[in-house]
């Protein structure tokens, strides 16, 4: 089977019209045309198999997840996804996996009409690089560096549950005896394969967040970005962290805090604005089909610090995920 | 070593001021302005270890050459470049591989004013997956699909190049011994490792070539697009392929031939152009820096032939390079 092939298998099943895709896949390069007034966001992220996803996911999640990663970025920005370039490096070219793949990369696409505009494929070891285009207002972008001292912190849907996923792959007999617990197992691990990104509410979320972050590394980690580039500090309240019915469930607090924390693969916003609005964005929100909850608050201090109901320090679990960590 | 230690390592070695930039690597996504009336031409190219580059390829040739081969893409569209993400999976976090790897991806990025506007680094098998973005106005984009039957055919530079230097080092003897020999031997290897994207070439063409490719899987194969993307076909002149002094010298005629017609890695531009406009294009591409060469026409009779100085057709060798060919 030929590179010729997978790419018209690729660009068959993956089909997305936009106006302002002047030319998509089959030539040197693509041609794209931006709206006036309007910025280009650009982001990239890859997946390597066995690092980034278990070796066994299936393909099709593996193609879910290899955009969703890279749409939750342009979620943190506030922008309107647009256009993807796929890169795609195979030990070999099975069709049927690749089908699979492209169907996960797809489902996710005609989501928000996003259109795969180029991209390569090449034999190696199993590794996916997405990049993705959004648009945005350049003044309505969401940044990391704009939380005050005084902003309220929020994050959207709950943290924790992807962690709780691959804990359960791990442990194939984790939670799956009965009916009930079983259903709760598959809804971490699908936290886990199949993660939504906040597109709906990062577009809310323009000019009315002071500043925004996808949570990847974990809560503690990227909110200690925002801090970082913000030049302050932030609080958080541990009761108030959102927790699914499913990790609440399966997993005892001292189990569940840490994957709250510091799990990774949340994909979820954590964001910071005027405490005086935090009511009507949080009204807002859960209108929007994912809710957040206000978590805690930015202070002068640097450093992220999370509370106990006393309010007094708990101990941070480790940073957020880092490759070749030392 | 921390990815976030690599990321800085990275920009700081990288620094190239644009205007458009309005947010480069650090936030979630990087912001860009597009101009007005341009269209955005993006290309995405990845390398991986031991298949687009051999193993002991110095880092500084990877950095160089992963950029490249984008670029050419570009070069191709007749688009100016602006910016470049880059996916960057390493075995381990070698701070003196990435140093050297990013000063070569650097080097060739000053040359057009490119700006690295963001990337991923993950752990894994060594892989480059470079993703450029350019503009061009798009009424004077080069496109494949607008060869016309009686069009000349061209090529920019020489061919073959660096297929040769391949077969050098993969015989670490072969014109190694005299210091003549030695010196086309290095040449060839460093057309093999430092492509440079024919960007003024490109821009050159612009509204005078009727359509136009990069030569990266050999001529005969490339020409082969162009001419499917178009409903026509072409005659090349065997003994018009441009072929180097280094090359000439140093392989007999039947070994050059093939690596002329389909030795891959050439990254010339091929392109078609009305007859009559032929020797204007000429004599101006000779002062562009990289001189080009008639080597055929385009006919009504589907297919890429080669004639010998009879006009008689020879065998072509066989088709480019395609990754996962059976």
């Amino acid at each position: 089977m030929a590179e010729f092939d997978l790419i018209e298998l690729i660009r068959a099943r993956c089909a997305v019209t936009r106006e302002d895709v002047r030319l998509g896949i089959g030539d040197d390069a693509a041609l794209l045309a931006v709206p006036a007034g309007q910025v280009v966001a650009v982001s990239t992220d890859t997946l390597v198999s066995g690092i980034h996803f278990p070796k066994d996911t299936s393909p099709h999640d593996v193609g879910w997840k290899s955009l969703a990663v890279n749409l939750s970025d342009l979620a943190a920005m506030g922008a309107t996804p647009a256009w993807a370039t796929l890169a795609l490096t195979l030990p070999q070219a099975d069709r049927g996996w690749v089908g699979a793949f492209i169907d996960g990369f797809a489902a996710l696409a005609r989501e928000f009409k996003l259109a795969l505009v180029g991209g390569d494929t090449t034999q190696g070891p199993l590794t996916i690089t997405v990049t993705v285009h959004g648009f945005v207002p350049e003044n309505l972008a969401l940044r990391r560096h704009g939380a005050h001292v005084g902003d309220a912190v929020f994050v959207t849907g709950t943290l924790g549950d992807a962690a709780a996923g691959l804990r359960m792959l791990r442990d194939p007999a984790l939670a799956a005896g009965n009916p009930a617990t079983a259903a709760m197992r598959a809804a971490l691990i699908d936290r886990l394969d199949r993660p939504m990104p906040r597109i709906a509410q990062g577009l809310l979320l323009r000019g009315r967040a002071r500043s925004c972050i996808d949570v990847s590394d974990g809560l503690a980690a990227d909110l200690g970005h925002i801090c970082q580039a913000s030049g302050v500090g932030a609080e958080i309240d541990l009761a108030k962290l959102p927790a699914s019915p499913a990790l609440f469930s399966l997993l005892s607090d001292s189990e569940r805090v840490p994957l709250q924390l510091a799990g990774g693969d949340d994909y979820e916003l954590c964001f910071t604005a005027e405490a005086a609005a935090a009511d009507d964005l949080l009204s807002d929100l859960a209108r929007s089909g994912c809710a957040a909850t206000r978590i805690g608050r930015i202070v002068a201090e640097a450093g992220v610090r999370v509370l106990d109901a006393s309010g007094h320090p708990v101990e941070l679990p480790r940073a957020g995920w880092q490759h070749f960590s030392s």
